[in-house]
């Protein structure tokens, strides 16, 4: 089996693809993963995601250091791997916010089905309750693991 | 869409089944997180692993506090979801843990080729650098969402 390192420009299109994703986040000490679906925007070099106001949320209010983790796992000799380390920002929902609001939702609307179940869920006076956030990227490294299929 | 927690029953039966996973451990308030392949034991409420001694292994050996997730994604209606916090413990390679590396070798054997990748691409010298370690389980809590798929 091979493993080798991503460059710079195989990192971004593992990005590029991305969708499902785990996110992790922690406070005091006590690390916490979640999955989530966030959306690779190229132009700003960050990943959006939309979320309710749960416990990752609050807790990546109070450390917004962040670890995202995106794979594409085959078997186990077939994998690629990307580890993003970033900080959580969230975007406000006011005047302010509404351009990258607006850039989120079109980042989104692609793929309407993965995040509108965490707010269809919700009763309809607590939709205020969700947040759009963006994962400001610092660092990403990749590994891709290949291995002919002939071999034993 | 109907989303429900899991039972302890549940969760156990999720946790059995696992095998891929993702592992977060944190440094200095830096969250990491990376897939990993791990194997509960029913009587010991634990999860073994196998790992090589990299970023991971350091930093739990620092910080003993991890988050495991499992899960299980058909798409975005039909999914479950694990979330364990748990404590990393390391197993010594001597005689005080054989007992233990031999009950973690049972578990491992009808997988192999989930953990022998990461051992067989060492050069056979450096072999004794990879660690047989297990996360002792404090906490499960689990979701299920199903949705009937004639639904719109």
């Amino acid at each position: 089996m091979l493993i080798h390192d991503l460059t710079a420009d195989e990192c971004r299109d593992v990005l590029r693809r991305a969708g499902l994703a785990r996110l992790a986040c922690e406070r005091d000490g006590q690390p916490y993963v979640v999955p989530v679906h966030l959306w690779y925007d190229d132009d700003h070099n960050c990943l959006y995601g939309f979320s309710t106001v749960g416990q990752k949320v609050v807790w990546m209010r109070q450390n917004p250091r962040v670890c995202v983790e995106i794979d594409d796992i085959d078997d186990p000799n077939h994998w690629v791997t990307l580890v993003v380390f970033g900080a959580y920002e969230e975007i406000p929902d006011d005047a302010a916010g509404r351009t990258v609001r607006e850039r989120a939702r079109l980042l989104f609307e692609p793929r309407p089905e993965w995040w509108l179940p965490a707010a269809a869920r919700m009763p309809s006076h607590e939709r205020h309750a969700t947040v759009v956030y963006r994962i400001r990227i610092d660092r990403v490294t990749g590994r891709r693991a290949a291995r002919n299929r002939a071999q034993p």
